[in-house]
């Protein structure tokens, strides 16, 4: 077992998580902050210079987990790892923000898609994406087809 | 404090830090796998159509942490959450990996920078991409172009 602290905390507009955007083509441009505790602060040092921060934090209003389960972009069920659902064996959530300002221990920070109070478990820079044209998507891109023909 | 428990162990040719392609322009196309714990097969379902996964894991032979440090990429220190340290404050590790084929509860994978044994937490599907022209990447593509114009 591993045991891990929060080093920081979520802001956000969402106190209940129906308030999330969810399924297919939500959106996820609400703005927040991270408000990182005081003693880490020095761990930020040079933050400012990247675009895109990727967030690790704690579903710490999740309730157990399963290993199966349909998700709200799909009417079809699949692995927990083949999704991003809440209820996984280790409640971990991981988010990519945007940055746009950092004002001392506070990242503000656009694409929030996390309840307010949301514990912080790291934050890393985002350094580089998958080559377009050799990522596949799997049954989301399914799911996303069919939703487009009108047909399941 | 949050307890995290391994789903899976990383099977890779690393057995020691040192042997881990580190600094500008290192490459991770090193293959491995995932070998996920035999009770949670089931969250595996429908992995296999993803091209890639977000592999979240443990840094078990990291000693303590520091807020700041001189990356191997860099001469200058910057800020632990601004780097891809082991020594952070949760040795919470993140890894893009390209799914090659899944056999059971093993997944074959490239792009392993793990050590042998390193404990799992958590798989992803990776769904979407930063747009590359709202991509920046701080003291990083700095220390870049000072490399590549051979002056600090």
């Amino acid at each position: 077992m591993f045991s891990m602290r929060p080093i920081g905390y979520v802001k956000s507009a969402y106190s209940q998580t129906r308030e999330i955007p969810k399924g297919l083509g939500a959106q996820h441009e609400a703005e927040g902050s991270l408000d990182v505790l005081p003693e880490f602060e020095p761990g930020l040092k040079d933050i400012e210079g990247f675009s895109h921060l990727i967030v690790i934090w704690v579903f710490d209003r999740a309730a157990g987990w399963e290993l199966v389960g349909v998700p709200p972009t799909d009417d079809r069920p699949h692995g927990v790892f083949a999704t991003r659902s809440p209820r996984r064996p280790n409640p971990i959530g991981l988010t990519v923000v945007e940055l746009i300002a950092r004002e001392g221990t506070m990242l503000r920070v656009r694409g929030v898609d996390m309840l307010d109070g949301t514990p912080i478990l790291d934050i890393k820079p985002y350094l580089s994406n998958v080559p377009p044209e050799r990522l596949r998507r799997g049954w989301l891109a399914e799911a996303e087809a069919r939703a487009a023909g009108g047909k399941s």
